[in-house]
């Protein structure tokens, strides 16, 4: 008889790895953050004794979201402005909202509601990228929520830093300072390609490499980016990164919505890793990635929310079913996408791709026991013929009811364990009246 | 002092019309099924006595959402078979499962279930094309619930009838059955181009024009159909219709995802009604309506979620979501249906689409009480700079709290006043046990 942390006793339990498998009626045993075992529920009782046992009738257990892309602390820019197109968004809001008002302050008390959304909507790892992102950290460390830091780096300057050289320095300072942090990794994030020279995207790649780092970065996100690039340069954005060696698995291209079919090669063949964040694409008319062509010639694509200020929430339920209904209307094909292909890109493709999967993104022994519980036994989800079906195309967030990180409870009958839902709320609401003052 | 029957105390009242108004702390009494007044509450206390006061801190007020397509009874296949293309879908699942299983029971209790998820997602009026037309309308009225009933034609036998006289017959029964119901309105649902030839359709023309009834049908749904009606008879759908006198104000057109400019310009000259269904035609990858070239003609624009069995919900906040976002990419353009025009889209274009402007769709003196309350004091819609941007971007149906119909309140803090929510869980189970045994 094995003395365990915690069990959790669930109607089913989708470990997505391995593909397709629904098992029903099992238990998932969680001893020192990882995942000691899954057994159907029968025969378990004599095997493990357990501090502490959930019953989840009705549930289903899922591997915990992965958001591959979002900007945490725009969460207190929720809503702002509206149905505005990207350039003008950006120039004529965002921008001038974020030098006025963006500090360490802000970023903490948005990447707290941030962090808080996220875990209510079942999201237990994410990869951010924003200014301070040494504050991002430290809010994501004491909440307990796994996270990627992107060590922003941009031209020009803003309140982080002032040229690329004092950005890549406070990347390498940061770096140094989390490095032996359990739950926190970090990638270099340089803007975009509009937005960061040859020059410092060079020293990026070496650095990278030396450090084993990701690289994080939005590419091919409208047409006008490509087309002022093709105009001025004479390259596509993705040669351009391609002839500065960007290019390999360790490479996260977010967007991606204009692709020709030789980048659609070239992506596949230097094994990019694509960040597809449809509802944003959508809000923003930016366009429609590819999904299934890429995923056809063997591309890994991950799932991201984008920050809520273009999409307009950190829901990835809701953006897994946007992500499987968008790709079969751009496919024109309903079998592209398929719920299980959703679900896999919503967790493990996003742990793959981060170049996590060997901790989390699916629920397998020796895993991290990153978990997320959604109550299925609602008038919203029944009939039931399905599970994955039910989770993909009818559940809505709300749903989630329990949620762990490396075995950690964060969600306890949808209420947070580790940040103050009421606090965050209201410190939500001071910033907003001061905003908009 | 005037004795009413109910007060409202809403932080916001979004009326719908006029356009763009959002009313701060204002109170809409009821008063005989209908709305009274919308005053701000300071002044309200001295001109009404309520015999209830509901209290909405931090809720805003919207018309209940007008469902403008659904097929209610299929409910309960939720799930049942995914990502098929519409024809395979059609032919190998729900047809073969409609003709086995479909009665007055399965009609019955899909239609209840149906109905509990739409009231709990703010739906107060729903507009159905489905078999047993005479079960629906019974369950609708015992519900509460506000129904326009397809009275459905097809050429093919089905268990409701065995050719287009035989469906027609019953039509004129069930019309007259019905017409003095006071919360239910009937419309001609001949299926689509493909399933009824000329001759029903012409006589559903006259009938239609004689009671005057809308006539409701799924058109230019797919490529083939397009496709198909062009190589059999030389023309298009729309075209034969129009050579058949039915296009029209009172001709709902559903989905409508295959328009050349000469066909928009037809229904724009014609003042066909479309009714847009954007998450079914994504997820058959039927394609793309143009709502933004539509509206631009001057063409009404409503929406529906279709049956669940291609959706895979009912809930028109997250189809308004769908549709605001969707018609962005579709138009390249970030401006193309902004929060204010979506909800108007699914309220009171809507209620105008099926000939109900009058009575419900807005929050307007002397219309029908068809209220939906949303929570927005929720760490989902905060901060909150804009209702109406929340409303449609950030809030999910859950966040629907309180609901009325002409007055009487139907879902009270997520409960369902009319309905069992437990006992059509477990009715819903036993079906698919059925069904799938």
């Amino acid at each position: 008889m094995q003395q365990v942390d915690s069990i959790i006793h669930a109607r089913w339990i989708i470990p997505v790895e391995p593909a397709g498998v629904v098992l029903e009626d099992h238990s998932l045993v969680i001893h020192d953050g990882r995942i000691e075992a899954i057994r159907p529920t029968a025969t378990l009782s004599d095997q493990f004794q357990a501090s502490i046992e959930h019953d989840l009738q009705g549930h289903a257990l899922i591997p915990g979201f992965v958001n591959t892309h979002t900007h945490a602390a725009m969460n207190l820019m929720r809503g702002m402005a509206d149905d505005l197109p990207l350039k003008q968004w950006l120039e004529q809001h965002i921008w001038p909202t974020e030098a006025q008002w963006v500090s360490e302050s802000f970023v903490h008390d948005g990447t707290q509601l941030a962090i808080a959304e996220m875990l209510r909507s079942g999201t237990t790892c994410f990869n951010d990228m924003y200014f301070f992102p040494d504050v991002t950290s430290r809010v994501a460390i004491n909440s307990g929520i796994r996270a990627m830091i992107g060590l922003i780096v941009i031209d020009f300057p803003t309140i982080w830093a002032q040229d690329a050289d004092e950005y890549i320095g406070k990347a390498l300072d940061l770096y140094d300072q989390i490095k032996g942090e359990a739950m926190i990794g970090s990638c270099f994030a340089p803007h975009a390609p509009y937005t960061v020279s040859d020059q410092p995207l060079s020293r990026i790649r070496m650095l990278a490499h030396e450090l084993n780092l990701p690289i994080h970065m939005h590419v091919h996100e409208t047409t006008e980016e490509v087309a002022t690039a093709e105009k001025e340069t004479g390259h596509r954005p993705l040669q351009r990164l391609d002839e500065l060696g960007l290019l390999s698995p360790d490479f996260l291209a977010v967007h991606m919505t204009q692709l020709s079919d030789a980048d659609i090669d070239l992506v596949a063949e230097r094994g990019v890793r694509v960040i597809h964040c449809p509802e944003s694409n959508l809000k923003l008319a930016s366009g429609l990635c590819p999904v299934d062509k890429l995923l056809r010639k063997g591309v890994t694509v991950a799932l991201g929310t984008d920050g809520v200020a273009s999409n307009d929430d950190l829901d990835m339920m809701g953006e897994m079913s946007s992500a499987a209904l968008l790709a079969k209307v751009t496919a024109n094909n309903a079998s592209a996408l398929p719920a299980h292909a959703a679900l896999r890109m919503a967790t493990l493709s996003g742990a793959e791709a981060l170049g996590l999967g060997e901790i989390t993104g699916s629920l397998e022994t020796g895993k991290a026991a990153d978990i997320t519980a959604i109550d299925l036994d609602r008038l919203e989800t029944s009939p039931l013929y399905h599970p994955v079906s039910q989770i993909v195309y009818s559940a809505s967030r709300n749903q989630v009811t329990n949620v762990w990180v490396a075995g950690r409870q964060l969600l306890k009958n949808r209420q947070l364990t580790s940040l103050d839902e009421e606090e965050l709320i209201a410190r939500a609401s001071e910033w907003r009246d001061k905003i908009r003052s």
